[in-house]
């Protein structure tokens, strides 16, 4: 039971013309729905994974309550390497903690490649039952980029500064090299096997790139982000590649291998496409802390979003960032009707067809 | 005893051409240098700042130490508010930390105007001090950007998301403008008086802008720094305006009024120009944590933010943001010779002079 293929999401993010402009959210299964704290309780967000029954709930919650044009699988960054026995948890309130971070040439031995049927069953079987149940409505499957997750396993905890991360990709490039091309391979695998159990779509989340600078980026941390995208392309489904305080390195994310490029909420859209060839589509870029600060203020921050837009059709809707745990569900079901009744998605001649129709 | 108006850091600040690029570091003063610890020990930062003697001998160590070409006076962004009984400290590890936060107009009254005469004597007594042994290094006066200031207060703590913040200036407009114009006040007291007893230039640190989109900046922030910059422009002074992720907002932080705009390390420095007029000087930007990599990361890193400055007279060379509690003195002590020596101040008629001459 495959989504169709024009589906309003798939079509934004091929570029094409569609009825309406979709919406999902990051984050939008998650602590700001009631339903979801109800289920979840107390516990590790990874040992929710592990139960595909709890899993899938959390998954369809937001698609039932809010009427998005997309699915996001419920799982985390972490999820493969925590499976193949890194020693990673997730600290409630903190984020990822690594009992021993990533230090030396000797722990490249405990990142052995990753076998997503043996490894990660649940969340083939979570992607199987979200599918079933879904319909017509596409899931995004997702994995951490290669730098991102490195940035967790080198820091053994959240940081602000990523100095250590930054240290060792410049005083050990091969080192460095290595272990990203390890989690490459990681992504690749997982992002496959999402896709062989039914993903339409996949988001390749490279949160914290925004960090470096864009040489830095570049060297250090495009080549296996391609890895991945380029591994993916004989599947035939969107790419999406996204990351916070990216501005300057929206380009090379579009280069890595990307169809659609995320924006966080920073860079105007218009801004945005301005830096990328006309075709590119683009996802997002509401402030998520807009509406936390109620309807109005998200409605005004939508309607510039659209603005900025100005219909062009490769643009899927989203926030420039999770939905903020404090966030009103209420608002968010208004912020997709909004999106639905007022986003244009006709397509601009004078973006898209320019030199190309009279 | 006021340093000659042909210090190479003045006449960078105003795009003048001078014998070599001029360098210091943000946060040089503080947790890096050994000597400082020594002094410091424990307790509240702003205890430290309340003694005059420490205070003038932390402001003076990296001076001594680096040759650099400016001293930055040591205090704190919260330094008035703390003054006037507002409730601030600062925990070790944490940041600014609020006993009861702005939260409605009754708040107000707890922000009465600043006499810095009679509120941060020691500040000016420090300010006195140090210029009298600087000799011929002129020193930066400095005080916290409106935005940022009212992020403490409202948040209270440290954020990540600004959504208190965010909240108060989208539902309340009038509240926030109403605070943002006392902190501005504030702002411009404690700058007035930091030039009146002898510091040569200003830095006004708005940390935290880079949270925010251009529409909000320009709407919720940009009139406050505006009026703060503007009040200041009869002493002749350079102002310097810097904030973090602030490659969106540079055109703006120029137009608020600055001569200097500070550049985080997510902007290469050509990109940056790019967005301004060709006569802007630019500070910064190499990232901090290259310098806790090692010299070979440092030197590299260098030499492209000099590469990509390409010889314009209006660079002032300074990291992209504060310097990291893990940095090896020595590595920035190389550093600063390293720009001394491979620094171009030579002026590009490429990018100064088209048009003017032939």
């Amino acid at each position: 039971m495959a989504p169709p293929p024009d589906a309003p999401f798939l079509r934004a993010c091929r570029g094409e013309r569609g009825p309406t402009v979709p919406v999902w959210f990051m984050r939008q299964a998650g602590r700001s729905l009631p339903e979801y704290r109800e289920l979840r309780g107390e516990g590790s967000i990874l040992d929710a994974i592990r139960i595909p029954d709890v899993a899938t709930e959390i998954t369809l919650q937001p698609v039932r309550r809010y009427g998005v044009d997309a699915a996001i699988l419920y799982s985390d960054i972490v999820t493969p390497v925590a499976s193949i026995g890194f020693g990673v948890d997730i600290t409630p309130g903190v984020g990822p903690v690594v009992e021993r971070p990533f230090t030396s040439a000797a722990d490249l031995d405990r990142l052995r490649p990753l076998d997503p049927e043996a490894d990660l069953p649940y969340v083939l079987e979570t992607v199987h039952n979200v599918v079933a149940e879904l319909g017509d409505v596409p899931l995004i499957g997702f994995a951490g980029a290669p730098f991102t997750v490195a940035s967790y396993l080198v820091e053994g905890a959240p940081t602000r500064t990523w100095t250590k991360t930054k240290a060792l990709m410049h005083t050990d490039p091969d080192l460095w090299d290595a272990l990203l091309d390890r989690l490459a391979d990681q992504a690749l695998a997982t992002l496959r096997a999402q896709v062989g159990a039914g993903a339409s779509a996949v988001q390749l989340f490279d949160s914290w790139a925004g960090a470096l600078t864009p040489s830095d980026y570049e060297r250090f941390v495009l080549p296996a982000s391609a890895k991945v995208l380029a591994g993916l392309a004989d599947l035939g489904v969107p790419r999406i590649h996204f990351g916070v305080a990216t501005g300057e390195l929206l380009g090379l994310m579009h280069q890595a291998g990307a169809e659609v490029v995320g924006v966080d909420w920073r860079v105007p859209l218009d801004t945005a496409r301005s830096r990328l060839a006309p075709d590119v589509a683009l996802q997002g870029n509401l402030d998520p802390a807009l509406v936390v600060a109620g309807w109005e203020a998200t409605a005004e921050g939508a309607r510039d979003v659209l603005r900025r837009n100005d219909g062009h059709p490769g643009h899927v809707f989203n926030l420039g960032h999770g939905v903020l745990p404090e966030t009103d569900p209420e608002v968010l079901e208004q912020l997709v009707a909004l999106v639905h009744s007022e986003g244009r998605a006709d397509g601009q001649p004078s973006l898209l067809d320019a030199g190309t129709e009279p």
